[in-house]
C-alpha cells in the first residue's frame, strides 16, 4: 500500500498533533495532524484481518511510538481520534460485528489501544469521522454545519450539527442510507436490514448495478447488454451513459431523482448549509457531463420540493479529500475533544 | 389568560435562575426557572399582537424587572432565553414573515429586548425551545438525545443531539414536518410551501381534517357525515373513532402509518433514543384506546422498518409538558449556554 504525499513540514505546524487511525478491513491510515488541519506524518499499514484486532492494535501502536519518536514529537501528542466500521458500540468502545472484519467481532478496540499508548481516544464511526475531516479541512469548511453522503457500496451519511456530530444514542447516527425515499408497494429492497424503499437500494452502486441487471433481463434496449452480468456494475452504467447510452442515462437520472428525494427530507430535518457527496459511485465529478448531469438532476429536485430561502442557503457539491476524509476528521474531533470537552 | 399553578419556593432552589419567554401569537409565556428546571416565578401575558412588537416587548421586560425586584432576585438572573415562531433569522435576532405576528415581520426582537434587560439572550424556534424543554425536564430527560413532534395545525419538530439544539444554517433545522413520506404521484400536497409528500400533510391536525373531508365528498360511509364541512376537525374524527366509526379508524391507523414512515428516516438520521409526540392531534393520549391503538400503529409501522438493534434502543412516547415545554426550553437553552458558551 504505497502512499507517497508531501507533508506539511514540522516546523511550520501549530502543536498540539493529534492523531487519526482509521481502521478499515484492508487498511489502516494513520495520520499526525497540527491543529490546523495539516498533516505533518502519514502511513498507511496493511489491516492483516485475519490475525485478528489486538495483532492489528499492536501494530497501530508500535507505529505510534516510532513515528513520534523519530519526529521528536513524544508528548506533544495529547488526544487520538480512532475510527472503525459499524455496526459498533460507540460507549462501550468496542466492535459490534463489522463485515469487512469478520474476526473482529465483539473486540474492544478503544480499551485496547488506551492501555498501549497511554492517552484518551475519541471513537467515531468512519462514515462520520469522514464526514468531520470534509467538515474541518474539505468541502464543508466554510459552514456551521454538513452532511456528507458517501455513495459506494452502501451509502453511508455523517452528520456534522454546529460542530458536533450526530453519533446517535445507538451507535446509529448519520445512517441516512436508510431513510425511506419510496413508500410505493413495490419500491426496492435494501441489502442490508430488508427496510423497503430506503436511499441505500437506490443511491448506492449496488442498488444502481441490480436495478441496471433487472432491466436487462426485463429486455430493455441497452449496450449493456454485451456485458456479462457480473460486470454490469455502476461503473459500466456511467460508462454507457458517457456514451449516451439511453438506459444507463435513465438510470443516471433516476438516482439523482431519488438522492434530491432524500436530500429534501435530510436538509429539511439538519438545515446544514451543504451537502456534500462522496465515495465510489463513478459518475465522475464535476468536470464530465455525466457527473455534470448527475448533479444537476439532485439539485433540480430538491429545488421542486424545497423552500426558496432553504435553496438559497444550500449548497451540494462532490468532496474534495477523498479516501484522506476518514483519518483527517478523526484528528479534527479528537481535537475539538481535548480543546473542548463534552460535558452535561 | 389566568394561570394558577404551584411553584417551587425560592428558598428551595437553586440559584443562579433564567428566564424563558415563549413569544407567541395570542399569549406571552414568561417563566423564571432555576438551575434543575424548577419554575420558581410564572407569568402568562397577552401578546396583543395588533399593537406591533416593540410594544409587547416593553411589556415583557417591565414583567422581568418587576418579578425579579418582587422576588429579590436582581442580578441573579444572568441569562435569557427568548423564542418566538419561525419563519425567523436567529443569527440576526429577528423575525422574517411569522403568519400568527403579521405586524412583526422584520422585528429586531433580540436586539430590542436586549437593550431593554441588558443581559446575554439566547434566540430558538418556539418548536426548538418546547423540544429541548421535554429533553430537560419532560420525556426526554433521560436520553442524551431526543426527537420532538407536535401534531398540531402543522407538524412541528424539534431535534436535540447530545444536549445540543438543530437549530440550522438558515435557521430552518428540526423542520421534520417537511420530510418526504410520500413518494407517490398523487401523494398529498403540503399546506405551506406546497411540497408534494411531506410529513405534514399526513400526521398534522389540518392534514387529518382535509383527508376526511375529501373522503366524505368521495361518498364514504361515516357518522361524521352529520357534521356540516367546517366541524370535520382532527378532533371530530378521533371522537368518531372512539364511537368505532369505520372511516375515522381507517384515518387514525394511516395518520399513524405515515408517521411511523417518517420517524422511520428521522431515527436513523438521528437516533434519538426518545421520540416524543406532542401537541394537539387529541388523540386522547395514553389512556384511551384511540390514543393507545394510534401510538401502536406508529410503533408497528417504525419495527417493521428499522434495525432490531435500534428499535430495542428507541423509545416513543407521548409528551408530559404541554404548553409549559418552551419557556422552560428556552430558560434550560439559556443555562446551557451560560454553562458551556458555543464556541468553534
Amino acid at each position: 500500500m504505497p502512499d507517497t504525499r508531501e507533508l506539511t513540514p514540522i516546523e511550520h505546524s501549530k502543536a498540539p498533533y493529534y492523531w487519526g487511525i482509521d481502521v478499515g478491513g484492508t487498511g489502516i491510515k494513520m495520520g499526525l495532524v497540527d491543529s490546523e488541519g495539516q498533516t505533518v506524518a502519514f502511513e498507511a499499514i496493511q489491516t492483516l484481518a485475519d490475525d485478528g484486532g489486538p495483532a492489528a492494535i499492536e501494530r497501530v501502536s508500535k507505529h505510534v511510538s516510532l513515528m513520534e519518536e523519530s519526529l521528536g514529537l513524544k508528548g506533544q501528542v495529547p488526544y487520538v481520534g480512532l475510527g472503525a466500521p459499524g455496526p459498533m458500540d460507540l460507549r462501550l468502545g468496542l466492535l459490534v460485528e463489522p463485515p469487512q472484519l469478520p474476526k473482529w467481532h465483539g473486540y474492544g478496540i478503544v480499551e485496547d489501544l488506551q492501555k498501549r499508548i497511554e492517552r484518551p481516544i475519541i471513537f467515531l464511526n468512519d462514515a462520520n469521522a469522514a464526514a468531520y475531516g470534509e467538515f474541518w479541512v474539505g468541502g464543508g469548511r466554510t459552514s456551521a454545519s454538513m452532511l456528507l453522503l458517501t455513495l459506494g457500496t452502501g451509502v453511508g451519511g455523517g452528520i456534522v450539527n454546529d460542530n458536533q456530530l450526530i453519533n446517535g444514542v445507538n451507535s446509529f447516527g448519520s445512517e441516512c442510507g436508510h431513510i425511506v425515499v419510496d413508500s410505493r408497494d413495490d419500491a426496492r429492497l435494501c441489502g442490508w436490514g430488508g427496510g423497503r424503499g430506503q436511499l441505500e437500494a437506490y443511491a448506492s452502486a449496488t442498488g444502481v448495478a441490480i436495478e441496471a441487471r433487472k432491466r436487462l433481463e426485463e429486455g430493455v434496449e441497452s449496450t449493456l447488454r454485451e456485458l456479462p452480468s457480473e460486470r454490469v456494475t455502476s461503473k459500466a452504467v456511467y460508462l454507457a451513459a458517457l456514451k449516451g447510452d439511453q438506459m444507463a442515462v435513465e438510470l443516471v437520472d433516476e438516482t439523482a431523482y431519488w438522492l434530491g428525494v432524500g436530500i429534501t427530507s435530510l436538509v429539511h430535518t439538519l438545515d446544514p448549509g451543504v451537502v456534500v457527496l462522496g465515495g465510489a459511485m463513478n459518475f465522475g465529478g464535476l468536470h464530465d457531463p455525466i457527473g455534470q448531469r448527475f448533479l444537476r438532476g439532485i439539485v433540480e429536485e430538491f429545488k421542486r420540493r424545497t423552500f426558496e430561502q432553504v435553496f438559497e442557503g444550500t449548497k451540494i457539491e462532490f468532496a474534495t479529500l477523498g479516501s484522506d476524509a476518514g483519518f483527517l476528521g478523526l484528528a479534527g474531533y479528537a481535537r475539538r475533544e481535548h480543546t473542548f470537552p463534552t460535558s452535561i
